[in-house]
């Protein structure tokens, strides 16, 4: 099935998508929201496949047209956002460019950072910066949501906790984060709101392509209307959706609605392109000596979307400007 | 004010508490949880004031024998949880025991990092360890909750958006600490569940105490029941709560309940001891060629708490013992 969660006060409304997302029903009796759904999803998550059930079969009198311009994040607000950089080709070109090593270990301890919770975008909210010299960057992503985890849990054991998937927009302000990283406590000022997919669907919904705790379909992403990256989210990603939760398990339980992000999807072919600036100005440097692709400007587009086998928007799309304010 | 959160369900339930902490009321009418009465402050705190005042002039009826045993922390989840080291003592000495450089920026720049916020512990609820050789460590600290903040707000004015101050022992997996670190992108594993005070408190309650946004009295520390330090809590702090704020704000807003900590209490004052083992620890090092002191093993406990200048408890006390799990 497929959720989103309509704007609506501070914590949206959730509601269900049909799989075509060409119509949606209310569901407040079932659960208020997204994250009500999550607390006790045993028994709303059965309750919420009957109506989606209903709603792609065109039984429900109450469907309305779906707009995703009017969707909220999935979780407009969350108890926990946690990012990993589970594609190993994009940690190194991106540490390249900041002429820092990789370390081996990378290869078998994932490498994750906590994110803030409090601000969750919509996929039409603007990205807002206060100064262009930032250098504001997308990170085109997989996120799952899960519901309650326990402490210790194995990556085995996590893939059942994995209750949603999704697709992140996490803004990166590259140009702060050399300092940041450098204090040595990890991102704070240089990773603001992150975007997301105006609905977040059931692994099943992903049929074949969800396989191994990966979803193995291109991320397709534009910049200002441009074709810029469409690397498959599956191939190449070293550690798996249910890795990344059992490495966060080995020392505290995770709430329900926990977002774990994939980390910036990349792939070694770069005939397929991009998912964050940052990667394309990389090589450009290193072919060319310095990048000739400018960071994100006042005004400049981002579009990241996921289309299955048959052509069709899974997820709807992520459609951003840039907004500069003072 | 006094304000709480007993232990009910997932988010609690709030409560008014009584400045002497004897008694409480239930405001299950003004607003069910304290997240919903710092979303709608303005409205919700004229209510809780009157209330307290009810309260405190024994005017109450329907008041009830408080026990601090029975809260959650004030916030048992909450959207964003940021914590500064705004105690440059604690730095020095803790990178000295990491072989790490203090660099001049951090007289000027918070360090700051973002923890997980999914799971707070209420005051009396167990230290949960999987490991003992991780090197569990206490780190007593006070935080402030917010109201939303605008992007790019002041210091001055994020002074007007600490709505509550409460205790803080934000633990530490001290031996995860290095390698992870070492990775660069903070901590995610080394930072397990921080336990809070049992009552959060408007700074107004802090009367004099309460100055250019510091909390200037000592920090009371005790590990398996011998004292272990008194710090001032606000003499030393490099930069104010409000400052903290002004920081995160910088990039991003603050939605309301974001909680922001001090980082953990530190004097130069050696006499005054320890707000985290790690310190002393540091210190038998320098003089003595290596630590003596332990982490936190199972069965041991920790105290944490802060009287008024007539010796009473202010926020209740943080009482943990540590619990060794399989």
């Amino acid at each position: 099935m497929k959720l989103a969660s309509l704007k609506h006060g501070r914590d949206g409304r959730l509601i269900v998508v049909s799989r075509d997302l060409s119509h949606y029903v209310e569901v407040a009796g079932i659960a208020a929201t997204m994250q009500a759904a999550l607390d006790d999803w045993q028994a709303t998550a059965p309750q919420l496949r009957a109506v989606s059930d209903e709603l792609n079969a065109g039984q429900r009198s109450d469907a309305q047209a779906f707009d995703p311009a009017a969707c909220a994040a999935p979780l407009p607000r969350a108890y926990q956002w946690v990012d990993g950089s589970a594609y190993l080709n994009h940690v190194e070109l991106v540490r390249k460019a900041r002429n820092a090593e990789m370390p081996p270990s990378f290869y078998t301890d994932p490498l994750m950072y906590q994110g803030g919770s409090d601000d969750m975008l919509g996929a039409r909210d603007p990205i807002t910066i206060r100064d262009e010299a930032w250098g504001t960057d997308l990170e085109a992503e997989v996120a799952v949501i899960t519901d309650d985890v326990a402490i210790g849990t194995s990556a085995a054991d996590a893939a059942g906790h994995i209750r949603l998937v999704m697709l992140v927009n996490d803004v990166s302000l590259r140009n702060l984060i050399p300092n940041e990283l450098g204090k040595g406590f990890g991102f704070v000022l240089s990773k603001p709101a992150s975007a997301f997919s105006p609905v977040a669907v059931t692994p099943d919904e992903l049929e074949g392509a969800w396989r191994d705790n990966r979803l193995h379909l291109p991320l397709r992403v534009w910049v200002n209307g441009e074709r810029f990256g469409e690397p498959n989210a599956g191939e190449e990603m070293t550690f798996s959706h249910a890795d990344l939760i059992a490495h966060l398990a080995r020392t505290r339980k995770l709430g329900a609605g926990s977002i774990v992000g994939s980390g910036t999807i990349s792939n070694k072919d770069r005939s397929r392109g991009f998912c964050c600036l940052a990667e394309l100005r990389m090589i450009e440097t290193i072919e060319h000596g310095q990048p000739s692709t400018p960071f994100l400007r006042h005004g400049d587009t981002v579009k990241i979307e996921m289309l299955d086998i048959a052509g069709k928007s899974i997820f709807g799309s992520i459609q951003q400007s840039v907004q500069l304010i003072k």
